[in-house]
């Protein structure tokens, strides 16, 4: 199996989970397999749970990059792997994993992925997902409030504390890392058919 | 036949013409037309050459689109056209034309293609090359100063005094309008590989 890993970053509420998963959607799971960044968040055992509260989840290094890398490239050498399953209840590595097969294709998402060279050197082709900041936070705002049952003030809190310095000291400067950047992700027809078109004609040539 | 025509946009000096020219040379001429916006500049007979020499060729007011939209819209009727020929030595359309025979994918090249509606309408994917400003100006310098013999000095108070403020004025809001940003234009293999599958595919739907 010739297997290509695919990065798709891009800020808080871009669309870049969308077009991952419209990606996987239209393949099957025998051909496209999808993995979040987000699941490779360090273990903190030796922290409290207060302690844990504290982290900032929106910088490179609360990655466990050594684990991903690794289980990249088994990925990439045609091998199955056991992957972490992260836990925002206890804001902890759970200890759960679930096995993510070897497939032609593997789409991997996440705002961060860009800023860290390791997993760049992997990706077989790099998009970033670009959408304004001011609709970025406006779907965040409405994901967090309505699905996720937070208060304004907390969301407005983190987005100013945490969420937009990290954007613009980590998240922005990736972009540069990027082969293609996408307007507006899963909302971007024309792009997709063109990622559609990618993944099908490596699929054909298996 | 199935015509699609791809748009490719973005700056002086950003690599649209290169990619433009990639995408050509990797199919053959029957698969694939290339048409530069530039052809489409304005005839002005009622002017002197003086004058015509001081008209402002970096705003979307220079280019004939009526005829533009006639032709593209020819070419996706599947019928060939006569496109007009620049003539930069006199700054007016040329007596001369070129055909360019209909074709399955027609490419079109230009800095302000996506500053206008009507041609927007037309591409079935928009492709915006996106490279900092820094760099396209020296890429300008070194193809006007080596290998059209301007002066330093001409090319410097051309760009301050029309190139870059149109830029900003009517280029980079254009960039808006893209189904899809190229970094670097014709020297990001990634994004020429994703461009060569859309094209090879549409190809084999004939």
């Amino acid at each position: 199996m010739n297997t290509i890993i695919i990065g798709i970053a891009g800020g808080t509420g871009s669309g870049k989970t969308t077009l991952a998963k419209r990606l996987k959607e239209r393949f099957g799971a025998h051909e496209v397999s999808l993995i979040s960044h987000d699941n490779y968040y360090k273990r903190h055992d030796e922290l409290s749970y207060d302690q844990r509260c504290q982290l900032n989840y929106d910088h490179p290094d609360a990655f466990d990059t050594d684990l991903m890398v690794q289980q990249l490239s088994q990925l990439k050498a045609g091998k199955a792997i056991l992957c972490p399953v992260y836990d925002y209840t206890t804001h902890n590595r759970s200890e759960q994993t679930v096995t993510v097969d070897a497939a032609p294709v593997v789409i991997v998402e996440g705002i961060l992925l860009f800023a860290e060279p390791r997993l760049c050197e992997l990706f077989d082709l790099k998009v970033f997902v670009d959408t304004d900041a001011d609709e970025r936070i406006l779907r965040r705002i409405i994901r967090d409030v309505k699905k996720r049952g937070r208060t304004l003030d907390s969301v407005a809190a983190q987005y100013r504390n945490t969420v937009k310095p990290m954007h613009e000291a980590f998240v922005e400067p990736s972009k540069r890392k990027a082969d293609l950047i996408v307007p507006e992700g899963g909302k971007n027809p024309a792009a997709l058919e063109m990622l559609f078109r990618y993944v099908a004609d490596h699929l054909r040539r298996q």
